[in-house]
């Protein structure tokens, strides 16, 4: 693998610098180019640099969030849809004329809710084949998740293409992409059932699944289990320099409920649990979620304690 | 307004040529770039063709209909939402910053059905303020249709903008976009009710809202009133020289129904009876559609003759 070499788009991002971090990490060689050195909306562009690059796989991280927050994808339909479902797209089509396998960002965010409860109480999550409920399709989701199903809709037909579901990602690094921060830095926090991806395990995983030449398709690419957002701030809370760096005075408030939020919030949230039992069939394995964001916490404070 | 420039994106379709034939006779300066002089997905390339030509209006009749027919979308996903949702949104952006007046082409497509009977008898359309009912969002139309539809939903917002609702159009040129053309080349056809709308009468009357500086906003733009196919049909056998033209020995075959048509059918077909008192209520009226059709077929013989 070290001699070959990979391409990734929307590198400057949360997760593209993961992606960063773990290729630099493991001394795969890789080029990430901005915008301006491909223009990720035409086919003559990104063919002509992978002309040049030849790599062996592809990573797109690109898309479009929204910012702060996923609230600005309302104002900004067109990026958000040329970002998140027609770039899929686009790629799709230069990969499959160069027969080029490669990997996207997807998300999790096309469900809301689980799929009930399973044997022992534990809430069981969508699983890939399971069609979204929180899209353009079912009418009840932000234009940010409608465009993102339309995305995975466009590569349904695409072969040689990982379709990687990332779901509220964190880490230990500050970002106002990363959970963790959010939970810090916002007023007021709803209490929601959610499964998580801790970025660095997501992105080890996506590589991984090329790696070990698992077969195309969907994985959700997320820590085991589920969390609730009180079940992650008492954990954020427990230990003493945690509370120190949450700041001494500070309470975490919630809304009293989903109502409350939904006054302030333009855009509906998607709150979901996912399986990730087919990532473990191809033998990738991620932290369960607690101890994921226990991990990350304490890595955390040993950074701001250096 | 002879002094003027007008930009038309999706000028050699067949309704932009409409939009030529249209302006040439009245003598308006247009100019209808190619896809190559302008990139219709780039703001800046859009913006610095703008900047030279200074236009008064811009006409985008560009978009993306699939050939042979809208099925075809279902297998070009990525250019039916760049082409119908996408470059609408590009388009209001750049016409916004350079406080531009315009109008697109849209669709009627967006909906199924009619609204009931009205008190003679007659089928009552949809009005433009008629939440769409074949879109992504109630999930039950083609893929062309939920882009056209996301494509309105990405303009709702946009001020100095038309939305003309064009409907199956049809006039004496023959063309694979021609409705007329299609009852003479297919098979078998669907009996169902539509309204339709005169190619001639629809350019017309778009940029008639313009002269008129009618209010920006969705404009049902199609001849009153709605036909079914049979009608259609048996207005075209009435003349000798229409049964001549359409072949002395041929009979228009139906299929028994809508179930036999989606056997062979790929994508979901919009059937749909629009209102367009809107328009009128504007001071723009276009021919009752019986005799829109029925005008067309009278300039088909006489051009066939000539």
């Amino acid at each position: 693998m070290a001699s070959e070499t990979i391409v990734l788009f929307g590198g400057s991002g949360y997760v593209g610098k993961a992606f960063q971090r773990h290729l630099l990490r493991r001394g795969i060689a890789y080029v990430a180019p901005s915008r301006k050195e491909v223009d990720l909306l035409r086919p003559d562009s990104i063919a002509g640099f992978l002309g040049e690059v030849k790599p062996s796989f592809l990573i797109n991280a690109a898309g479009y969030t929204g910012r702060p927050n996923v609230d600005a994808c309302e104002d900004h339909k067109t990026e958000c849809l040329l970002g998140n479902a027609a770039l899929p797209g686009v790629l799709a089509r230069v990969c499959a004329e160069r027969e080029l396998p490669w990997g996207h960002v997807s998300s999790g965010c096309l469900y809301t809710g689980d799929r009930g409860a399973g044997p022992e109480g534990e809430r069981l999550g969508f699983r890939e084949e399971d069609p979204p409920n929180f899209c353009f399709r079912t009418n009840n989701s932000s234009f940010y998740s409608g465009t993102k199903a339309l995305g995975e809709e466009i590569l349904a037909d695409a072969g040689g293409c990982y379709l990687w579901r990332l779901r509220i990602p964190f880490n230990e690094v500050d970002s106002s992409k990363n959970y963790l921060t959010k939970l810090l830095r916002y007023e007021r926090l709803l209490d929601v059932r959610n499964s998580l991806s801790q970025v660095d395990d997501f992105v080890r995983a996506a590589i991984e699944c090329w790696d070990r030449r698992a077969p195309f398709g969907i994985y959700n690419v997320v820590n085991p289990g589920s969390v609730t957002t009180r079940e992650v701030v008492e954990l954020l809370e427990r230990s003493p320099f945690g509370r120190q760096l949450i700041g001494a005075g500070k309470r975490f408030a919630f809304f009293p409920g989903e109502e409350a939020f939904r006054k302030v919030a333009r855009a509906p949230r998607s709150n979901c649990v996912l399986d990730s039992t087919k990532l473990q069939g191809v033998g990738i394995h991620l932290e369960e979620v607690h101890e994921a964001v226990e991990r990350a916490w304490n890595h955390w404070q040993a950074e701001a304690a250096a």
